[in-house]
């Protein structure tokens, strides 16, 4: 790669390189043709090369972690993914906010408009009110002309990511009582990050299964946000989350009462009709419903529909990669709308099956 | 072990005893003091050891598969299990009880009351009404009085278990809004029985994570059969069952409206209450919620439940292992009883974790 | 895509393409800028389309089985990548490669170059002998030059791959005792194939482990034809592999004395050198041993050596990932060389991790 | 339990018993009619109910974790197990042994006899060496009449246990050639035991094999101490461990040249008469293999011979469950022995499959 070429691409720096998120970044970007990343930060890891944490990533041999080193770090470049711990974001983001420079801030500390809503369920107060009201909710099929035009994206969870995109073609059309949603999500384990904690150790998890965070856990407000904006009125959801022994991968079920009597043909045209553009969402025809395991690695989103006569409810089976779709996969998204790229570029593998 | 000793001990037959259900049976019953297995069939493996097929059955290394000759089998035991394919269960067991021998029916052949029922989610009609009438449903802990003098008991189905446990004592107590229940299950892969095919394949299964059977799933009728009963009057659900990566459990997460504000003390003392008698059902403390892996390999079911004020709804979250509460431990539960014996013998192992 | 940007890329066929080889070409190749796939074959699921047995394919909506019509197939594909079962390769290998085709064979039909051996291992005569002199054993680290002239590749099994590549080195450099090798693999369960098989099932396989076909697998004969190749020798090795129960991966720990007392880091040097230009060898450094997990997804090999003084022993670990290196990326590989391609395209993706 | 029967019965304490083999220890007792825990410690949760911890243990819903205070559990239990960590078992073992207290160690720290060795592969000095000629190596199927007479049992490894179980037969008999063994093991994740640690997280593990601890791992002196007593000279031998992506087992694959020419027939006749009073060591017939799923939760060894003709080796594999046979169960049959208790009391439930 000459120099010269490497001019020409976008300057990209990674924030906290060295969890999940961060390493799942530089895996999309690797295969990205106009991004080349001159910086990665760990504060932890901080003077170790990549390769010697991850010896899957040898295409970053000549890549060494860095301190969070913010001021040193506007000279390295031009765009910033922020995969930090919740809380931690909030100064950082602010600074290359208003350092002019673009970010894609993967931690929750930008997505809740409402500061009183962010203390309430982070425990935190937001410090920079007016950078927050200048970020967008990075959903890019909801927000697209937004993003188009925003320099900081808040980048969204991977639950809501899955409930939102799931619920939203209802709810815009008015198909269901939006008093009365149920959301009953499924995540694999990279869901809590890279880090020494034994509830998340092999023999803990493997061959488990269990409900955590039950009615309190801190998705609940972002989902709450964005279904309450498709549904033009305030609500509230039963958000379950459970931790599945596998990798990868955010399975939700949602149930809701139908506003009245339709089938599932119906419902599965206005999904399709909603989503016939999206790169990136697919709605399986009728009485085929997702599989997790078809969309990892990928920024997918497949989508089963159900309408169940006996009860007049609408079920509804959303899959993404929660690492993907979830988090990096998205961020990637996000880049390719604001900068004008192709919206596919560095997304475009299969899923690898098996 | 001596004859006269063995001569004893009650004389037992398990028909279809090469399927995960039928070997598990074997399992539990190896350490039952007052049974000795006498007869165990299989069509497809009749003439073969149990130890060729299953290696770690060796203390059965003189049992042999038979075939179902059911006269035959008259004069060989006195107790019969029968894990056969629903369908094929109708006509055993309305053999053996018409023979005057005791019968623990794992199929759904006798689990509706109501033949149009069966009809209508098995596509059969049912060819033994007279004996229908007669079979109890085999759920301990609501019906044990008629289970000790039964002679024919349909054995539960496992969903069904998991949730009319985790329901029955909020409809006993009229907490919740019984029209309005939704069910959202998940079961290792042990549910779908030991066979050859290409969906319950390794590579299929294993990291992914899907929904299925969605809105049309057979254990429907039972477990509204059963929650119709505590509640007084006729309700719907909605069920949803999955399919984990795992060998063995069942967790089932419910969901309802509250009847009127409470708080988790209050609902958890009145599930305490129901069940502080019963040998094999736990609820847990408040804050603390189940894990499939800790029911592993036993009996036993446990209780998590939590109310949501924002919401108004009690998530109730029970755990079993599909094949022991689920399936065989409860046919031996259910067997103790019939015959007087302590009702945890055989049942008092607890769970291999990790 | 323009139609006359398709003209110009190469037509490939893919005969067999509804195992877990064949879709994996297809997810290899979707991201191939030179080749465009203009059929692929299933005789079970002829006119089926490939994303309705393969939901993740999404890319191939407009690609649907047919059956393997060799005639017809003529016009449509100018490289064949045969996916077939052992045995049925042979007839169709032979007619493509007559017919001026460039074929690239996944069955060990034209792998072993005395039809002897074949037909002790196999149990079959070689019927088309003047071709199988043709045939070029397709590993690019030994015959890359060959390669780049053939018209028919036998692409190498997944477990001679592994155990190859890791002792290639130190056989051409008589480091060990060539006699008396120890090779002990591990592969994931994809290895056996996409199947209806009770063996294979998700509950046989999970948790469990397991040697098999020990002193009688058939990769035996082609590890050491390749091996006495390289030792200048004619060699016998032990070789029995395992089943792990992970989707992909090959693990193989290869055991030989040392010829005479030397050090890791010497070995080490020696390995580096050999597979220094290799695009998918990595030789780990001192102290580093591969994990399988490093490679999943992707062509690379990578390799961690260990000499044991106590023991003089030289002890190598290598692995792949079973279903690219061991199979669908080496054979895209082959292909990129024949057709002189950029080696790497199509296979430069990093691992999927976790 | 009457208080009578309590104090008929063998008081026991387990020190160390918040880990896997503590709580495996308290798994397998529970089913246990001659003993009776009074005591279990542990530093970390002194003052904690087991049930916190551990959910699954609720028959010990009375028992309380507590400091290891030596000298107050002297009044307490007449057996002591330790599951500590190696080297801070050195003096506790030491002072309930000068207490005249039956001790079980399941540490490393007594079973090496030459505390030399145990100086090269432990970095430490032995403080006890009165004490460490007092310790009998705990295998019972080649100590059992010193283990009657023994005070002080050193539990042996699990690696070790698999490894010597598969070769005694062959060494004592003279079958193989003692000076070229490779000893090629497989462990589940327990064996790591239970701890928040980053290598051991389910992401890092799952789908995932690695080798680790090549050539240098301190099991291989135990096994070098025992195999060589059964070769009746000293020996070195290559042990490479390996990681499963499983919760519990160990596959040892062990290879050495036959000293002459025979067959598998022989050779099996030879192990199955050996032990053929053994009740937890189960020879396979000729052709089959066993699988590590197989003994899970049980004390069984399973083994399987293979001879090798082409290249004139003997194959051996072996299984056991890591926690039981490699540890608690292996434990608490060596308790059985010095008590004169039935050997299999508390060990005879049958494996959990699936």
């Amino acid at each position: 790669m000459s120099a010269t070429k490497n001019n020409e691409k976008l300057k990209v720096a990674i924030c906290g390189g060295s969890g999940y998120t961060g390493i799942e970044l530089l895996r999309i970007l690797s295969g990205h043709p106009q991004v080349k990343i001159t910086a990665v930060t760990s504060e932890k890891s901080a003077g170790k090369k990549v390769t010697d944490l991850f010896p899957h990533l040898q295409k970053y041999r000549n890549l060494t972690y860095q301190p969070l080193n913010k001021t040193g770090l506007l000279h390295e470049a031009d765009l910033f993914f922020l995969a930090l711990p919740h809380g931690a974001s909030q100064e950082a983001v602010h600074f290359f906010f208003e350092n002019k420079k673009q970010v894609i801030d993967l931690s929750a500390d930008y997505r809740l408009a409402d500061p009183r809503v962010y203390q309430e369920w982070y425990g935190l107060s937001h410090q920079y009110l007016a950078t927050l009201k200048k970020a967008v909710f990075g959903l890019p099929e909801i927000y697209r002309s937004r993003i188009k035009k925003a320099k900081l994206i808040a980048n969204p969870g991977c639950y809501p990511t899955s409930a939102i995109l799931g619920l939203l073609p209802a709810l815009k059309n008015n198909l269901i009582d939006a008093s009365n949603i149920i959301i009953d999500s499924k995540s694999g384990t990279s869901g809590a990050g890279r880090k020494s904690d034994l509830a998340v150790s092999f023999c803990e998890v493997n061959e488990g299964f269990k409900a955590y965070g039950i009615g309190t856990h801190r998705h609940t407000p972002e989902i709450e946000q964005e279904l309450s904006l498709a549904a033009g009125k305030k609500i509230r959801v039963n958000f379950t989350p459970h931790l599945l022994p596998v990798d990868r991968g955010i399975l939700t079920t949602a149930y809701a009462p139908l506003s009245k009597r339709t089938d599932t043909a119906t419902v599965l045209n206005i999904y399709k009709k909603l989503y016939r553009n999206e790169p990136f969402v697919c709605v399986l025809d009728e009485g085929i419903f997702p599989n997790m395991k078809n969309v990892r690695g990928t920024n997918f989103c497949h989508i089963g529909i159900k309408v169940v006569p006996r009860t007049n409810t609408l079920i509804i089976v959303s899959v993404i990669d929660n690492l993907v779709k979830g988090a990096s996969g998205q961020a990637v998204h996000n880049m390719n709308i604001m900068m004008g790229f192709d919206e596919t570029s560095g997304l475009d593998s299969l899923a690898l099956f098996p």
